[in-house]
């Protein structure tokens, strides 16, 4: 399966691009729209975004993934191998967050190859998106060349921020949930969050916070929006009470 | 044909996990994005759009249905065949309307079947999907059994009240179009709108009534947001003047 | 290769049910949604913008194109063959840029096929999408009889304005990029807007006008909104300084 991971937004004319090119390269393969509204020209919060999703897609599963505001300049393009699944795109920092909590193996890879005629703002589909596709039929080898990985100081596995705001206003954290955590308040924007299993076990317009179903820490007030209602935005900072 | 009716909005990646347990458990089998947007936690209105949608697809076609604000909590999961089509999500209200309107005959079945591993806020993925592919190809007979059906008092075949705003500001109601309606006015927000076949009929910037594409009774302004010119929102209320 | 072109925006209805005729009646032809916010109700615009996109997809593509504000009054519904490729839709200008742009040979068709049923706002699904899948599929011959071009007057090959603003707030021109521009200024909402070959080649927070992967000329800002730091709309106009 080939997975897209970008901040293109869903309007505009770059993801049918790119996904034309996976579909004429790898045909018959599925293609998803996995998520199109990272944080945007923000590598580090979308990083751990991708590491909690991607943990869900099984082995083989090939993640184009362009969150890249240095577009066209020195960043090297990469290909990261990690727990049997790859990760195509600039190597910005978007993929230090799965590296780093890559549970068996990880393998980094420049991509050496490059096409006849490469755009000098949307590598995502001249660059990425063919290399992606050769992944995902077992055509890549000749593209890449091991490298060293990036320095990877300064990326813990959990980061105690807010990473991302979705539709309905839910605030997910960069903390992946673990078991001694459970019955603590979490502290954000000046307010104690007490915590709860989901939203019909707590009132109304109730601020709580719980596991997501990517296995991360989650701030939600039940029918109601808790970046409005708490005034959180990417970045914000969390913390155990 | 598998077919996503869901509030998950466009951007998030709450559809594409769900669309890819659909093209891994039900392979070959197209899958649509019919809906993103529908009306945010909010069941009622929705039942009356999904309703209105449904009825132009053909029977075989099988509807993954997630408006589900009490997700995790003690609303049944169920399937519903109407008209030769199913519909799989929340028992909250979101399948009333396919119900009331059913011309044939309609089967309620509750989903006894669990995952391995059920999430307490994504049953969309967890449960609905798997079963959706299930039935889409032919092997959801042992994940479900006969149940009742909800009470249905308070759900009249049409809605007297605004129930969707599209992209271009046209304001969808809940009333099914009727050839006795030919020729009324309609009130709404304390002003009375006359009836034209479609945009084209009316000079721009004028207010008018039509059969939409699915059949309901819509009000628009030629090129111009029927919302915003008369301060519509889901729930106005409409009657004939 | 199918292409949906549209100013449907990403959540309503619309986009789906299209998308469905065009899986029935092409069965294995990919369907690729390439843009839904073309300039809404406005084919001008939508049609620079469509020219420049189309010209990176291969002989044989068929674009099924929706910006359609006087559907179901007088416009003519059209095919137009140009240099390879198909064009299906309204005939309201929103071909015209295709066809005066195009390289090698054009023709034009008027749609004379009627649907059994023909809503009276939705010609997009009922009438366009059958023709643009039986295109497709070499079945479109019955279909349509050979017509005169629209009056292409007023219709220049480059088009000295924003023609459409993208997720980051990059305001794109109708200028097909040429060499003899390279190192002039660009003039817009009362700036004088210097070259660059790239992002990253320029501070953060710098306006600069660059060649973008349509080839057109765009003007950004570096991690910024060129469009809101910079005043621009679809129908600003430009100037060579």
């Amino acid at each position: 399966m080939l997975v897209m991971f970008t901040d293109f937004g869903c309007h505009g004319p770059y993801l049918g691009q790119m996904e034309a090119v996976l579909r004429r390269r790898a045909p018959g393969i599925d293609v998803i729209d996995l998520l199109n509204d990272a944080p945007r020209t923000d590598p580090r919060h979308s990083a751990y975004l991708l590491a909690a999703l991607a943990r869900w897609w099984p082995p083989g599963t090939v993640f184009l993934c362009v969150v890249d505001p240095g577009v066209g300049g020195e960043r090297r393009a990469v290909a990261l191998e990690a727990d049997g699944k790859w990760f195509v795109g600039p190597d910005n920092g978007l993929f230090n967050t799965v590296a780093v909590q890559c549970i068996s193996h990880v393998d980094w890879h420049e991509i050496v190859w490059r096409p006849p005629r490469l755009s000098a703002s949307f590598h995502g589909r001249d660059l990425f998106a063919p290399v992606a596709a050769a992944l995902a039929t077992g055509k890549g080898a000749g593209l890449l060349r091991p490298c060293d990985a990036p320095d990877l100081t300064g990326w813990p596995a959990d980061l105690a921020e807010i990473i991302y705001l979705d539709h309905y206003g839910n605030a997910i954290t960069g903390l992946s949930f673990r078991h001694d955590w459970q019955g603590r308040h979490l502290q954000v924007a000046g307010r104690t969050i007490p915590p709860a299993r989901t939203f019909s076990d707590v009132a109304e317009g109730e601020a709580f916070w719980y596991e997501n179903s990517m296995g991360l820490v989650e701030i939600a007030v039940n029918r109601g929006s808790a970046a409005a209602a708490l005034g959180l935005t990417v970045g914000t900072p969390v913390a155990w009470g």
